[in-house]
């Protein structure tokens, strides 16, 4: 059976079993959910983004008989260089999460966590050369991932700015964090539009990239 | 256990198996592989991709129970047409292929079976927004679907094909139809780079969209 | 005399008469307005439009003498198929709407009847590779082509839309629909900016084309 | 009956007469065609058409009466200009002849008179925003506009050029002159795709805004 | 020691004593500031700008001993004809400007004097293939470009919009005009993000040019 | 006096000189040219890039009273890192260059040290939005950023790609590495084309942004 490493780059062991949670609906491989100890508990600056995309290199390097590996942060620390390291498989949740969304819908929208992720996440969809195809991006005013996908007071927030995003023209939405996966049914349910987990659209990118 | 739907827009036997065949490696649904019988053995010309887009929308119809539907014809006929007839996921596997190697590398080739269906493929792909990630698009000069994925003539010429794409910049290849998978293996292996089946690449996505 | 076909998709009388009165001031060519009596009364949905495209081939390829042919819908339906089959001109009212637009001011706006217009017309843009220029569109709220042209009350409703996308930059105004030709004087007039006929302006191009 | 001036930029009286026969088969408005005595015989530098848009514009300024106004050089000189001084229709041919392109084929070809007016094309395309539309851009080595029209020498070099344009994805051709139209119809036979005459295209678009 | 002429396209010997004191502080090059006498007291329209282009155009083929050129007015006028008729740099404030806001921060506002700046920086912009970074522009509502640098009234207002564009997620801002370096660093610390004055990034480009 | 510090990010200290001397003659603030000592002796892989990315932030933040900073390799490493750590202007040489270069000329060439440069700054490129202005990007094969700046047989190979980049289009040439300036006046001469050192380019807008 092909294993699938999927690398929480920050050290937080909730989310990372908020990850294997994600996953457990999917079938024909493996998927490792792991840590990296040394980061911090959330990954929120350009210099956690920088030092954990380091880390998560030397990680993808340190085990290189996984037959994929999956970048579970919405930054996608480090996925340059990781695939500079490997010929495998390297898949990054914000790339898998909005190319995934641009193949259920024409335009799609992002749910960002605070205002601050907002301009880094433009600065990757233009290198990603897809911001034709994004209706808005809105953020929640800061919150962390783990409440992201638990707190109803943050589902509250963002079913609103979903429905504001849905206004802009968005067919599928894109929750910026790893730790949505326990709201995402709820969240489409409630919108009447997808919604793209990016830690489960990453996986199953990473799924067909193994076993085909 | 969730079902996805794949609609082969011709009425050929042959390929419908071989759709079979490429899925034959993912598990946690069942993927039903049909073909239209009404349809010709192959969809060449647009009247034959308009005339499919119209069939396949009317066999989503009449499916309503499928969890998932995968169009498996490299022109994604009846795409929008099917999108507007229902809410759940509708894949179509040109978009899925060209946005899953935008998931694995950085710029992408494709191998067109004729040089008719290039300037197709140019307006898609502009409509989609990601021409910018565009290497190249080359053709074999006009060959068969079936031909693809069994011939080792046109094998030989793909790889020919496939090593000008990656000198023009192309890190990840998508052949531009529904029966390459019994060749994507060997052709990843040829050429160094990531080679994507648009039929499995659809396949793992509408997985993650009904099994997450 | 050059003769140019244009076809009024749906089956309504009414529609293709003010196509007649529409093209009354072009001479140097004959104009024969016809419907498609097998189309509904109006082209609304998605499906309306493919089927309305196959129709439209049907019709042109049935009538092989005219010297151009114009399709009177502002949803193109069929365009890019009829050119497939005829390599006579074929211009479609969207397509030459926004392209006259663009040949009187810098930044053009639409005027939809419905929001459901709105996201097809986004993508028919983008692929058009004219996006850039639009500065923006806004919708009626859902009025019929025909009232488009001939309510008071539609046209204070487009009125208050054009100001709007005047003050968004727009320097040219393209109502989306093929029934507005009697109001677009007036509208020309009150706004102070370019509104264009998108069924004018395709016949002007077929009659450029033509007697050229 | 409408009036629409068609102003030679240059001092051409031989070119001014090939635009009144150009425009000979357009009915239903006057045209007329009247050169600047004040400019040189061609348009050739950047100075040329610098100072030939004041004229432009100063000839506009100079009969407020004519009901459209259209700029017969295909640099368009003093197309913003004239379109400052007044709210009637102002069409450059440039313009003209490439949106009319756009509305015939996906992809259009420019036959550049020499290697200098390339690059001033391709800006000009960029400001226009329709350069995603172009599939190239190949002149005939340093030709004049009048040899353009009626030099067998020259149309056996334009009909290589548009071969090759043709071969890169060109289903639309545009002479990048005034002079073009004499053999317009015979390079449209022989390549088998459209050729678009910008003077005959401009007038074309400015005779829908005047008799609409 | 090199000379570059920094010329000022109106006749204002008020704005021309403003540049050479925003110029003080560069070192290593002499600056000339002159003003074009036979020009109006300010360039405000297409005919202004039209006409300032062949008089810059003059000036600096009036002066070929010059190692570099700058051209002081947001309208860039007679930047390519300039660039036609020397080899030598010729640097406009408005591409400077923007250029240099770029390599500040991810997305820059434009601050224009007045309403109708806007459409033609928007043409501008796009001509130069950076509108993609473009986080908006917003204008005071006219104002002449001497009180933009000297009336506290101009200013309030200035830092207001100046607010509103980085809500809007400007890193840097342009202030469009050439009199607004007295007021540069004060804006900058009022707002916390880079202020440009094109002036000074004019002159510091030129700089390197001749200097390196 | 203002004080620019200008990072070599790897440890060889001739190219350290190098950018000494390129700076000599920039007048008006001092630079200080550092190497970091823990670096390699050249940046080349992407792991070099992320790595020298941290120190050059690490670099910055310990010497926080410059009023500027240079990052002086051409992949801008640790650029956007640096400037989330100090409101102080940080000038990557990439960048500087390639928009120095369109202050110049309407499209501009590339010359990368080898073919693996070439997909990291098309990346870079898009994610700039200025790839619409690039004219081509071609490479040397393989040489040492000090080479390029001294070894005749490499300076014979740039000016033969500097004349293929020329004839694609470009009218400003950007040599991708830190130590091309001795041989910048030379490449200029011989092409007949602006010649831009990415170095000095940056120490200019540095200089402009401190001292203005």
């Amino acid at each position: 059976m092909k294993r699938i490493l999927v690398i929480n780059p920050n050290s937080s062991g909730a989310v990372t079993d908020s990850l294997t949670e994600a996953l457990a609906g999917l079938a024909g491989a493996r998927f490792d959910c792991i840590r990296i100890p040394e980061s911090p508990a959330t990954i929120l600056t350009e210099e956690d983004v920088a030092r954990a995309g380091i880390r998560v290199a030397e990680t993808i390097a340190a085990d290189p008989g996984a037959d994929a590996y999956v970048i579970a942060c919405f930054s996608d620390p480090g996925l340059d260089l990781a695939r500079s390291l490997t010929a495998k498989p390297v898949i990054g949740i914000q790339e898998a999460g909005i190319l995934t969304a641009m193949a259920r819908a024409d335009r799609f929208g992002i749910v960002a966590l605070g205002p601050a992720s907002v301009a880094r996440h433009m600065r990757r969809m233009r290198a990603m050369g897809v911001i034709g195809r994004l209706a808005g991006e809105l953020d929640l005013g800061g919150v962390s991932a783990e409440d992201a996908g638990r707190s109803d007071a943050v589902y509250a927030r963002t079913l609103e700015v979903g429905r504001r995003l849905r206004d802009m023209g968005a067919g599928a939405l894109v929750p910026g964090c790893a730790g949505f996966a326990p709201r995402r049914a709820q969240l489409e349910r409630d919108l009447g539009i997808a919604v793209i987990d990016p830690v489960q659209a990453a996986a199953a990118i990473a799924l067909g990239a193994v076993v085909a």
